[in-house]
C-alpha cells in the first residue's frame, strides 16, 4: 500500500465524485419533498381529530406523530447516504473497525433515549400541558418526543431534557392535590380553642369550589423550641392546591388575630449577671 | 456497490411494499383482537376470585396479569414485524452490526426492568394499596407492573418509577409499626415526677384500640442546651402511628400544663458590661 | 423469509402448540407438587433440630435451605420450560444474538445477588435476630435469602435489601457494646470535683448486670463556647447499652443537681451601648 | 524474530523514509490550502444571508458549517497520514490489537462529543446569544460546535463545554420571563391592607413596557418566624425580568414606608431572670 | 428437540443419579475430613510460632493461612461438584452460553476481593490488632481474609467489610501520634503571657512517659468572633495521643484559671433603642 | 509441559540473554542520543519564534513540541523493547490473553488522556500563563502536556492535572471581566438618596485606566433580614477585577460614612417579660 | 465424564504430585535468593548516589527501583507456578474461559495501578519527604511505588493510597507559598489609619528570612454583619508559610491594640418593647 498514491486514476476518480454528487442532491431533495408532504399529512389528520379529543392528548399524539416521522426518513437518508459514499471512505479510514466500536458506544446513548421515550409515551406517563419534575426539572411539558422531552419551567426557562435522562417521573397532573398549612401557635395557648378556631375557618373554606374534601385540622404535628405546631389538610382539584394554601393561610391569621391568640415569636429566657 | 441504484427493479419494489404494507395491515388487526380478547378474559376471571381473596391481592395478581399479556403480545407483534421488514431494512443500512449493538444496550435496561419486577413480584415485596418507599419516593402502590411501578404520593403527584431504579424497598404497610414522641422538659424539673407524669399519661392512651403495645417512657433520651429530653415509645396498628403519636403529643402538654411543668424556652445567661 | 407466512402448515401449528400446552400443565402439577413436599420436609428437619440448635441460628439455616431448594427448583423449572419452548420462540424472534445479549446483562445482577448471599451466610456474617446496618437501612434480620435480606427496622418498617446492595456489614449483635455519656459543666466548676461526683455515680452504676466493664471517667473530652465537656464510657452486655446510657444520663444529672453544680446553660457578654 | 535487528536493509529504510516524508509535507500542504479556501467560502456565503436572516441564527449556521468542514478535512486528513504510515508503525508494535482496543474506548468520548452536538444544533437547542445553563455553567452562547461549546459567563469567564458533559440544556432565552418579589410584612400588619398597597404598586409598575402581564400580588406565600411573606409575580419581555424585579422591590419598599408598614426585624421574646 | 421428552429413558436416568449422589456423598466426607485436618495443622505451626514473634503478626499470618487453605480447598470442592453435575446440568439449561456470562461478570466482585487481599497482605497494609480506617469505617482490625477484613468499631460493632471496597488504607498504629489542643482565650488577654502560661503547663506534662516530643505553643491558630485561638501540639507514642491530649486540656485550663485568664464565653455588643 | 524444565538448553539460554542485553544497552543509547538532540532543536527553534510571537504562545507551543516529540520517542523505544523480550515474555507467562486485555483495559485511562490533550490544544482552550479552573483547580497554567496539565495554585501549591479529569475548562483570562460589589444599607436610609451617593463614587471610580465599562450602581438586589442590598456592577480590564472591587468597597464605605448613612448591623426587637 | 473418577491412575498422580511439590520448593528457593541479592545491590548502589544527589531524589529513586525489581521477580515467579501447575488445574476446573474472563477484569485495577504509577514517577509528580495531597489525603511522601503510594498524615496515620486512585497530584513541596492573614476590623474605624498600622507591621515582617516577597496588605477584603475585612498577603520559603502566618497574626493584633483598635464583637441593634 505503499505506491497507493501513484496508483489512483484521477480521471475517473473525478468522474465518480461527480456522480456522488448527483446522488447526493437528489437524494437531498427526495428528502425534503416527502418531509413536507408528510409532515401537512399529519397537521390534517390531528386538525380534524381535536375536535372529537381532549386537546392535551391530541397535541401529544401529533408531536409524537412528527417526531417518529422525522426519525424514521433521517434513518432512511442516511442509510442513503451511507451506501453512496460507502466504498469511498472505508477505503480512505484504515481503521474502520475501531470507527465502528466508538460509533456503536456513542450511539448507545440515542438508542437509550429512544427505548425509554418509547416506553413513557407508550404507557402515557406524561401528556402535552402536564405539569411534571423529571431529571430534577419542574415544568408544564412542552413537547413529548421521542429524543427530547421540553419542559417550560415556571420561570420561563425551556429545559431540553433528553429521555434517558428521564428515570422516575413524577406527574403532578393525574388527579386531585393535597394542600398542607402548619401553623405555629405560642406554648401558653389552649390547644382545644386554637384548633377549634381552626376548624370553623375550615368549615367556612370547604364552600370553596377548588376544595375536593376537607381541609380538616388533623392534631398536634410538632412542638417548636417556642411554638406548637397544628396541620390542617385537605385535597384540592388538581393546580388549585396552592392558591387554596394561600386563602386558607389568611384567613387563619385572621382567625387567630381575632381572638387574641398571638403569632410565637421566639422566646428566650434571659439569665444576667453583671460583671 | 457504486451502481447500486441503477440495478434496482423499480417495478418489483412497489409490489413487495404492496404486500408487506397488507402483511402489516393483517397483523395489526390481528393484535388489537387478540389484545382485546385477552383483557376482558383477564377482568372476567378476576372479578370472580375478587370475592374468594382481599382485594389488594386479587388487584397485584389482575395488574400483573394484564402486564405479563401485554408485554408478550407486543413482544410476539414486534417478532412479527421484524420477519417482515428484515429483509429490506438490513439492505439498506450498511452498519447493521453496529445498530444491533446499540440496540442490545439499549434494551438492556428494558431486560433489567423486567428481571427486577419479576423478582418484586415472586417475593410479593408490594402490593397494590401498601404505603412504600422505592427510589427515593414515599406514595401508595397504585399498580405494580413487569416494567414500571406507580406511586400515589400523599401531596396527590403520581409517580412512574422504572423498576430498574427500585433496589431497596421499605414497606411500611407490614405488621405493627411505632409510635415515638419526644418531650423537652427544663433542666430544673424533677425527672421522677416529670416520668410519673408522662406514665399516667401514657396509661391512659394504652385503652385506644389503635395501639397494641405501650406507650411506655424509656427514659432521659439527650440533654439540650436547654432541655431534658425524655422519649416515649409504643406499638400501633399498621397506618394509625400519625394519629397516636399526635394525640399523646396533645395529652402529653395538657398533663404536663396542669402539673406545673413549663415549656424549655431557650435559655441564655448573659453577663452585662457597660462600654 | 418474504413468503414465510405462506409456508406455514396451519394444522402442524395448532397440533403442537396443543402439545405444547399439554407438556406445560404436567410440568407445573410437577413443580408445585415437589415444592410443597420439600418445603414440609425442611420445615419437619429444623422443627426437630430447634430443640438443639440456638433458636436463630436454627431458623438461619431453615429460611436458607428453603431458599436453596426454592430457587434449585425454579431453575429446573424454567429449562424445562424454555426447552419446551426453545424451537418456536426463537424461530419467531429474528434478533435472538441480541435477546441474549440483553438478558445476560440483565441477569448479571441477580448472579451478583447470589454471589453475595452465598458469602454472607458461608461466613455467618448475619443470623435472623441479629440487629446490623446494610446498605444504609438499620434493623433486625427476619430473613436471610439467596438474593434478598429482610430487615424489621425500628420504626415497624420492613426492608427489602437485595443482596448486591449489600456491601458492608455492620452487626451490631457480635459482643459486647459502649455505652457512653458525654455531660457539659459550666466552665467555673471545679473540673477535679465534677469527676469525683461523676465517679461515685459510675461505681454505683456498675453494679448493673448489664454492664460488663466501668463506666468510668476518660476525663475532659472538649471546650464548648460555654460548657467543659467530660466524657463517661463503659461496656456493656450486647442491647444493653441503650438502656444504660439512659439511666447513666439520669443518675448523673441528679447527682450534679445534688451536689449544686449547675447546667451550663449558653452564655453570653453583653456590652451595651445606647444610641 | 531474534534475529530481526540483523534483516534489516537500511537503505531500503532510508529511501523509504524519505518517500514518507516527501508524501507528508504534499498532504499537508494540500490540507491549508483546502482549508483556507473552504472557510473563505463559508464566510463569503454567510455575509450575504446575514442580510436576509436574523443575526443570532446566521452566525450560528456559519459556525456549525465551519466546524463540520474543519472536522470532515481532518478526518480525511487523518486517513490519508494513517495509510501512508500505516505499514511501518504496525510493524514496530507487536501489540496492536491491544492499542486498537484503547484508541477505540478512548475515542468513545469523541463520538459521545459529535452525537450530542449533532442533537443539540438538529434540534436548535441553542442559538448564539442564548443564554443558557448546560453543565453545571451559566452563561451567554459564543459559539456552538460539533466537539465544543463555548460560553461567557456573567463574571467574563469564558467557559470550553465539551458536548458530552451537556444532558439537560435549561435556555433561558426563549419566550416571556418571571418577576417574582417576596415581600415581608411584620405580624400585626392588616394583610388586607398590604395587598391592597401592593396592588398599587403593581398597577403603576404595568405600565412599563418590559411587562407583558401583571405584576399580581398572589397572597400570602409563608409565615416566617417573625414575618409574613406576600408574593408578586409578572410576566415580562426576555431578559428583562432582573430589571423589573429590582424596580419592583424599589416601588415596594417606597410606598410600605409611606403607608407606615414598617420592615418585620426579627423578634424576640425575652423573659428575665436575674441569677 | 420438540420429543425430547419421550426419548429419556427414565431407569438409566434414576441410575445415573444415584451414582451422582454417591459421589458427592464421597467428596462432601472428603471435603470435611481434609479441612480438619489442614485447620488443625495450621493451628499447632503457629502456636508454636507465637513464642518466637510477636503475636498481632502471628495471628495475621494463622488468619491468613486458613483462609488461603479454605479458599483453596473450596474451589478444588467446587470444581469436582462441577465435574460431576456438568454433563446433566448444561442438558438441562439451554442457555448456558448465557449463564456463563452472567457468573463471569457476577464473580468478578469476587477476584476483585481476592487481588485487593492478596496485596494489602503482601505489603502488610494491616495487621490483626492495628486501629485503621477502610471503606468509611473506624476500628481495630479483628481478622484480614483473602476476601473480607473484620474490624471491631470503638462502639462494639463487628463491621465486615469485602476487600474489594477498600481502596485507601488508613493505619493509625504505625508510629508515634500527634496531640493538638487548640484553647480559646479572650481579645484583651496578653497573648505573650498566655503563651507563657501555657509553655510551663507543657514543660510539665512533657515528663509524662506517653509523650514522645514536645508538647510545644506554636502560636496564633486564629482569630474567632470573640476569641484569640492558640494551638500546642506534641508527639505521643501510638495510642495514647487522647490520654495525653485529656491531660493537657485539664491543665491548661486549671493554670488559666489560676491566673486569672478567663473562658472567651461569646461577645456581643448591644445598641439598644426603644420602640 | 510438565518436563518443561529438563529440556531447556541453558548454554542457548545464557546466549541469548546477552544478545538481548546488548540490544537493549545500544536501544537505551539511542534513546538518549536522538531525545537531546531533538529537545536542543526544538529549544532553539522557539527561542528564535519568541521574538515574533506573543511569550504565552510560543512557550505553549514550545511545551507541546517537546511533548509530543518525547510521547512518539517514548513510543518508539517501547515498541523495540518489546519486540526484543516479545519471545521470551510471551513463552513464560502462560495467560498472555489475560495480561493483554488487562493492559487494554489500563492502557485506556492514557488514551483517554491523550484525546482530550489533543483537543485542549487544537482548540486552544488554554495557554501558559492563563488562569483557568479545570477539575475543581483554580491556578496558572505552567504547562499543557499531551498527558497532564499542571497548575500554578494561588497558594503556592503546584496542581498535576491528568487531562482525562478535566471536563469543563473556565478560561478566567479571556477578555474582560466584571467586578461586583453588593452593598448593604439600613432599611430606614432613602433609596434614592443612597444611589445617588453612590453613583457618585462610580463616577470617580469609571477614571481608573483598569475599567472598561460602567460602574453603575444597578439598583435593589436583595431584602436582607435588616438591611437593603444595592448592587454596583461595572467591567475591567482581564486581572485587574479584584483590585477595582477592593478600591470601589473602600471609597463606597467612605462615602456613605462622610454622608452619615452608618453600616446595618444585625437588629432585633426584643419584647421583655419578667418571669 | 461420567466415569472419570474411575480411569484416574492413582499411582501416577502421587507422582506428579511430588515431582511438582520439588520444583515448587527449588522454585521459591531461587526466589528468596534471587530477591535478597538485588536489593542488597539496589542498595549498595543508592549509598554510593546519596553523596552526589539530594537525599530525597535518591530515596525516590532507590524505592521505585525496589519495586520495579520486586514486581519484576513476582511477575516471572508467578509465571514459572503457573506453568507447573497449568496442565493439573486447568483439568481440575471445567469453566477455565469464565475464571479467565474474571481474573481480566480483576487484574484490570492493577495494571491501572501501575499505569498511573508509572507515570507519577517519569513526571517526578512527587519525590519521598514532599508534602502532597493526593486522593483526598493529606501528608508527607514516605515511600512511592508502582502500585501504591505511602503518605504519613500530620496526625501520624500512615495512609497506603493505590496508585489508580491518584487522580490530581496537589504537591505542596515545589516553590514558594503564599502566607495569608485576613483582620477584622470594627466598621467605625478609619480604613487609611487601619490600613496604615498595617502596613507597618509588614515592614518589620518582611525581615524575617523566611519570607520571600512583601508582606502586603491589598486593601478592603469584604464587609462582614460587624466588621471589615482587610487581607495581608506575602510570599515564603516552602514549608514556612503556617509559621509567617502565626508571627503577622500575633504582631498585627498587638500592633491594633497599642493603637486602640478594638476587635469587632459582633453587634446587634436592639429595638426593645415590653410586653
Amino acid at each position: 500500500m505503499v505506491d497507493w498514491l501513484e496508483k489512483i486514476d484521477w480521471a475517473e476518480l473525478l468522474m465518480e465524485i461527480g456522480i456522488i454528487a448527483l446522488k447526493l442532491i437528489a437524494i437531498v431533495i427526495v428528502y425534503f419533498i416527502v418531509k413536507s408532504i408528510g409532515n401537512s399529512a399529519i397537521e390534517r389528520v390531528f386538525n380534524r381529530k381535536k375536535k372529537e379529543m381532549s386537546t392535551g392528548r391530541a397535541m401529544t399524539l401529533e408531536s409524537i406523530s412528527r417526531n417518529i416521522f422525522a426519525y424514521f426518513l433521517l434513518f432512511i437518508f442516511v442509510g442513503f447516504v451511507f451506501s453512496i459514499f460507502n466504498f469511498d471512505i472505508t477505503t480512505l479510514l484504515a481503521g474502520a473497525g475501531i470507527v465502528g466500536l466508538a460509533i456503536g458506544f456513542g450511539a448507545q446513548g440515542l438508542v437509550s433515549d429512544v427505548v425509554t421515550g418509547f416506553f413513557i409515551l407508550l404507557e402515557q406517563q406524561i401528556d402535552v400541558g402536564d405539569y411534571v419534575t423529571v431529571a430534577g426539572k419542574d415544568g408544564v411539558v412542552e413537547e413529548v418526543g421521542l429524543r427530547t422531552t421540553k419542559l417550560r419551567g415556571f420561570d420561563g426557562t425551556l429545559h431540553f431534557v433528553p429521555n434517558r435522562e428521564i428515570t422516575n417521573v413524577s406527574n403532578h397532573s393525574r388527579g386531585n392535590m393535597q394542600a398542607l398549612v402548619d401553623i405555629s401557635i405560642p406554648y401558653d395557648t389552649n390547644i382545644d380553642k386554637a384548633t377549634q378556631i381552626l376548624e370553623e375557618v375550615c368549615e367556612r373554606a370547604a364552600r370553596d369550589e377548588a376544595i375536593v374534601e376537607g381541609p380538616n385540622v388533623i392534631g398536634v404535628q410538632a412542638f417548636g423550641s417556642s411554638d406548637i405546631v397544628l396541620r390542617v389538610i385537605g385535597k384540592t382539584k388538581n393546580g388549585e392546591q396552592w392558591g387554596v394554601e394561600r386563602n386558607l393561610r389568611k384567613a387563619i391569621k385572621e382567625a387567630l388575630d381575632l381572638n387574641g391568640i398571638e403569632s410565637p415569636y421566639p422566646r428566650q429566657v434571659n439569665i444576667n449577671k453583671h460583671a
